[in-house]
C-alpha cells in the first residue's frame, strides 16, 4: 500500500489523507453511476424501437462502451487532458500513447493534492467519453450498417470528443474564454446531439415514416424497457453531475444533487403540459423524454443554480421537448428515440441558461456560452458529417431495403430478440 | 468552496471536517439507492398488471417521483421539519414556502455539526416522501382515473405525509410520547397502505375480479419486470435503512445492512413456506412480496435487532404474506399488487415488532408503538378517504367500464406498452 | 453510538477514526454493488431460457440470494472464517453456530484496527457466498427439479463454498502455499463452474438439444433481459473486485477500476472477433459472454495488472467464450446459459494469469495457481457430483419428460411468465 506517501506528519496529514480518501471513493462511486448510464441508454434506445432491430441496438450500446474505454485508453485520455503536450496551443495537445500513472509505486500514486488518484481520473472521464457516442445509436437505429456505426464510433470517441473536451475541461481556449459547461451539456450531449444530427441527415428517414399520407408514428415496442432507461439515466445522473464537482466537497455535491433532481422532476411536469397542450393526450415517451431534457438542461449550471432556477431549466427543457420531437419530424429528420431533442436541443439550452440564470449569469456570459455551443458543435458536426460522408462513398452507411424492411436483427445478426414470441 | 469555514484549527478540525464529508458522502449515496426504489416500484406494479394498462402505472410513476420532489421543495420539507415555526404545538407546524439554505455562501454551508448538509438533508427526505404515493399506486392500478390519481397523490405527499411525519421525525409528539420508527414501518409503509385501502375501498375491485363463480386470478404480464422491481426494491432498501443511520456511523450502518438483509432473506422463506402450505405450489409472486414484506417489518427497528431477531421479525412478515392476500381477496379488497399486504400489514407488524424484540422491547414500548400506528393511521386513512370521497363526488375517480375493459392505455394514453407483440 | 471507542486521542485518532469510517462506508457500498449482481444473474439467465421455464429460473434465484445469507449466517461466515478455532488445520474450522460480533455494545464494535466493523464483514463476504449458486442455477436451466436444486443449493453453498473459501480467504494451506485469487477466478467462479459442470454432466442435455440431425440451438426469449443482466453484472463487479481490495486505500480501489473496466471491455472485443471468426455473424449471446468473460479473468489479479495486461488477460478470455461454447456442445454438455464457459473455463484462465502477467507472474507462481485450481476445483466438482447422485438416486433431479416439455413453470409453479402475450 502506498498511503504512506501522503501521510508525513502525524497530524494534520492524516486528516489530509482520510479527505483525500473520501474524494476518491466519491469519484469512484460517481464512475459507478455514470457506468450504469449506458444500460439506461441501452434499455431506453431498445424500448424505442421495434423488435426487429433490437438485438442491434444492444450489440452497437454493448459494444460502444468497450470501444469507448479502450480508445480512450489509447488515445482519447492523452487528446483530452495533454497536460503540457501542446501542438496548437489551447486547441491540439497529446500526451502519447496509452495510460500510465505519472510515477512511482507500480502507477499507485496520488495524484492531485487533496483530489483522487490518476486512476479514478482516467476512468470516471473514460465512463463519460463513451456517452457521447451512444447518443448517436439511438439516433440512427433501425437504418444504419452495423459495420459503418462502429466504425464512426470509434473514431468520433477516439478523436472529435476529446478535442473538443480538451478545449474545456482540458484548460483549452474555451476555457481561457471563460465558457462554462459544468458537467457537459455541450461538451458531452451537444456534442453527441450534433453527432447524431449530422447522422440522421446522412442516412436519411426510415422507410416509410414519412410519406404523402403524412408522417407515420413508428411506435417503439416497450415502454417497460423505455422507462427502465430513462429511470437508471436519472439514477446515473447524480454520479455524471455530483461526480463533475471533482470531490466529496459537501456543499457542492448536495447542491447539485437538489438542482439536478429538481430540474429531471421539472422536466417530466413541462413536457406532460406541453405534449397535452399540443395533442391532448397522456404520452409517456414525452415525460420521458422531459425527464431527460430536464437533466441535459441542467448539467451546465448543476452547481450555480438555486432551486427554483434549476426548476425553471429542467420545466423549460420538458417544454421544448414535445416541439423538438415536432419540428425535427416536420422537417424530415427522422430519430427514433428522440436523442437530438434531448441531447442537442436541450443541450444547447442548458449551455445558454448558465447565461440568464445563476451565479454567473450575464450578458458577456451568454455570449461565451454561444460561441462555446457554436465552435464544440460546429466542430462535432463538420467531423461527424465527413466522417460519416466518406462512409458513406466506400462501405455504405445504411443497409439495403430488404435488410431494413425485414429489420437489423435478422440480416446482420441472425438472431431474434423475443424467439418465443408471436411478433405481429 | 466553503470548507473552510468548518475548519477553523489544523488537528482536531481537519479530521472532524474529515468526518463530515464522508458522513455527507454516504447520505448522498444512499439518496441515490433511495431514488432508484421509484423504478423498483414501477418495474414490480408494471409486472403485476396486464398489459393494457402498463403504460397507465409507468406513467403514473414516473409523474410520482417528479411531483413528490417538487411538492416537497415547495412545502413538503417544511411542513416534516418545521423546526421552531410551530402552529400546534407538536402536531403541526410550517417553515414557509421553498427550501433555502440556512445561512451564507449561496446557501453551500454545513447543517448539523458533523452531520451534513442541508441540501442533503432535503434531497435524502424528498426521495423517501415521494415513495408514500408510489405505495397507493399499485393498489388502484388497471381502474382508477389518471387525473383523479395524479391530483390525490399531489395533495397526499404535500399535506398528509410531511403532518404525520412530522409527529415522530420532526419531533412532534409521537416522538417526545416514545414512538420509535427508525426508518419508517409506519411513517412512510403503513402510511402509503393505509391511503392505498381507503382508495381501493372507495373504487371498488376490477371488473370481474370478484364474481359469482369465485375470486378471478388476473396474472400479472410480466414475472421479470416483477422480479427486477423487487430486486431493486431491497437494492435500494439498503439506502433508505441504511441512510436513516442519519451518518456513516460504522457500527449502526452496518448493522442495519446485517438486519435488514436478514429479514429480506427471511421473508422469502417465509412467504414460500407459508404458500405453499396454503396453495401447494411454488408461488413467485408470493416470495416476491415476502422479500418486500421482511424489509417493510424490519424497517421500524432495523438499528435495534439482532440478526437471530432480525430473522424471525422477517420470517413472520413472510408468512403474513399470503395469508394477508387471501384475507384482502376474500374481503373483496381487489388491490392487483399486493400493497396493502406489504405495506400495510408488515408495517404495522414491523411497528409492533420494535415493542416485542431487540434493545427496546417492553409493554410499555409495546402501547406506544400502537398509539403511532393508529394515530398515523388514522389520519392516513381518513385524509385519504376524505380527499378521494371528495374527488370521487366531483371529478369521479374511476373510469368508465368501457375504458376499463379496454385498458386504461387505449384510453388515456393512446398507446400500447408492447406495439409489435400479440396480446391475447 | 460507540464511534467514542476509536478516538482515545483528540488529534492523530481523529483522523485514523475517519479513515476508519470512510473505509467501513466503501465496504457496504461494494456490498450493495455485490447484491445487484444477484439481479445480474436473475436477469442473464431469465434472458437466455425460454418463456416456459422463466418463472423457476427467478424463483430458484430469489431462493438462493434467501437461502444463501441464512446458511452463511448459520455456518458459513464462520467455516470460511474460523479464526483460531481449528479441526484440521489449514484445512477445516469452524467457529460455531451464528454471528455475533466479538464484543461489547450490542455488536456494534470496531473489528480490525483502520478497517471495517465485524457486521460488514459478515454482509460483504454474505454477499459473495450466494453468487457461487447462482452459477450453477443457469447450467441445470430448464430440467432440473425446483426441490432438488434448492436442496443442492443449501448444502452447496453452506459448506462446500466456504470450506475451499478458507482455504485461501481464511488463512488456509493454500494461502500459506502462496495460491494468489484476489477476489475469486477459482474461488468463487471456478468452483461455482465446477459444480455447474458436475450437475450438468449428471442431469443431461435437455430434450431435443443433441439429436442425430445435430446439434438444435434453443435461442434464450429475451436478448434485452440478457442484455440488462449482463451491464448489473459489470456494474456490481466494481464492487466484487473493488470491495476486495478490503478498503478504500486510493491507489489499489482505483486501479482495480481500471483493470476490471479494461478487461471486460477487451472480452467483448475478443468475443466479437472470435464469434465473427468462427460463425461469421454478429452474435450478442457471444459479446455478452465475452463481457463476463473478461470480468471473471481479470478477477484473480485484477490488483497486480497493468492496463495493458489487464487488456490482454480480458481479450484473450472473450475469444475463449465462443471457442469454450463450441467445445461443451460437442461433448454434449448442455449449459443453457453458458455459465461454465463463462465461470469456468475463464475462472481457470484468470486463475492461471495470475502466473503468467503482472506483479506475481514466474513459474513458481504458476505452478501455485495451478494447485489452487486443482484443489479447490477437484473438491467443488466432487462434492458437487457426490451430493446430486445422491439427490439422483433418491428424490430425483430431473423433471419428467412431460413436465420438460411443457415447461418449468406451469408444472412446478402453475403460473406464467407472460400470461398477457401469445408465445409460439
Amino acid at each position: 500500500m502506498n498511503e504512506a506517501i501522503l501521510v508525513n506528519s502525524p497530524t494534520v496529514d492524516a486528516a489530509a489523507h482520510s479527505l483525500f480518501v473520501v474524494n476518491n471513493t466519491w469519484m469512484l462511486v460517481s464512475t459507478v453511476l455514470v457506468f450504469i448510464m449506458h444500460l439506461g441508454f441501452s434499455a431506453l434506445e431498445a424500448g424505442f424501437v421495434r423488435t426487429k432491430n433490437t438485438v442491434n441496438i444492444l450489440f452497437k450500446n454493448a459494444m460502444i462502451i468497450a470501444i469507448g474505454l479502450l480508445t480512450y485508453a489509447f488515445i482519447g485520455f492523452n487528446l483530452m487532458y495533454p497536460g503540457d503536450a501542446s501542438i496548437i496551443d489551447g486547441i491540439l495537445g497529446f500526451a502519447g500513447f496509452g495510460i500510465e500513472a505519472p510515477e512511482g509505486d507500480a502507477g499507485l500514486i496520488a495524484y492531485a493534492e487533496g483530489g483522487y488518484s490518476y486512476w479514478t481520473d482516467f476512468i470516471f472521464q473514460g465512463m463519460f467519453a463513451a456517452t457521447c457516442a451512444t447518443i448517436v445509436s439511438g439516433a440512427v437505429a433501425e437504418r444504419m450498417k452495423l459495420g459503418s456505426f462502429l466504425l464512426f464510433a470509434t473514431v468520433f470517441v477516439a478523436l472529435a470528443y476529446p478535442i473538443t473536451g480538451m478545449w474545456k475541461w482540458g484548460g483549452g481556449w474555451l476555457d481561457g474564454l471563460g465558457f462554462y459547461d459544468f458537467a457537459g451539456s455541450t461538451i458531452v450531449h451537444a456534442a453527441g446531439g450534433f453527432a447524431a444530427l449530422a447522422a440522421a441527415m446522412l442516412l436519411g428517414p426510415r422507410l416509410g415514416k414519412y410519406t404523402e399520407a403524412g408522417i407515420k408514428p413508428i411506435p417503439g415496442h416497450s415502454m417497460p424497457l423505455a422507462a427502465i432507461g430513462v429511470f437508471l439515466l436519472w439514477f446515473g445522473w447524480f454520479g455524471f453531475n455530483g461526480g463533475s464537482v471533482l470531490s466529496a466537497d459537501p456543499g457542492p455535491v448536495s447542491l447539485v444533487f437538489v438542482t439536478t433532481s429538481l430540474a429531471a422532476a421539472a422536466g417530466a411536469v413541462g413536457a406532460f403540459t406541453a405534449s397535452y397542450a399540443l395533442f391532448k393526450t397522456h404520452d409517456l415517451s414525452m415525460v420521458l423524454n422531459g425527464i431527460l431534457g430536464g437533466l441535459v438542461g441542467i448539467t451546465a449550471g448543476a452547481d450555480l443554480m438555486s432551486p427554483m432556477e434549476a426548476i425553471i431549466i429542467g420545466l423549460i427543457a420538458g417544454v421544448i421537448i414535445p416541439f423538438s420531437v415536432v419540428f425535427f419530424d416536420k422537417i424530415k429528420i427522422d430519430d427514433p428515440v428522440g436523442a437530438t431533442s434531448v441531447h442537442l436541443v436541450c443541450g444547447i439550452w442548458g449551455t445558454l441558461a448558465v447565461g440568464l440564470f445563476g451565479d454567473m449569469a450575464g450578458g458577456g456570459q451568454l455570449l461565451n456560452q454561444l460561441i462555446g455551443v457554436a465552435a464544440i458543435g460546429a466542430f462535432s458536426f463538420v467531423f461527424a458529417y465527413a466522417l460519416l460522408f466518406l462512409l458513406k462513398k466506400t462501405i455504405g452507411i445504411r443497409v439495403d431495403e430488404k435488410e431494413e424492411l425485414a429489420g437489423l436483427d435478422p440480416s446482420e445478426h441472425e438472431m431474434m430478440s423475443y424467439a418465443d414470441f408471436m411478433i405481429k
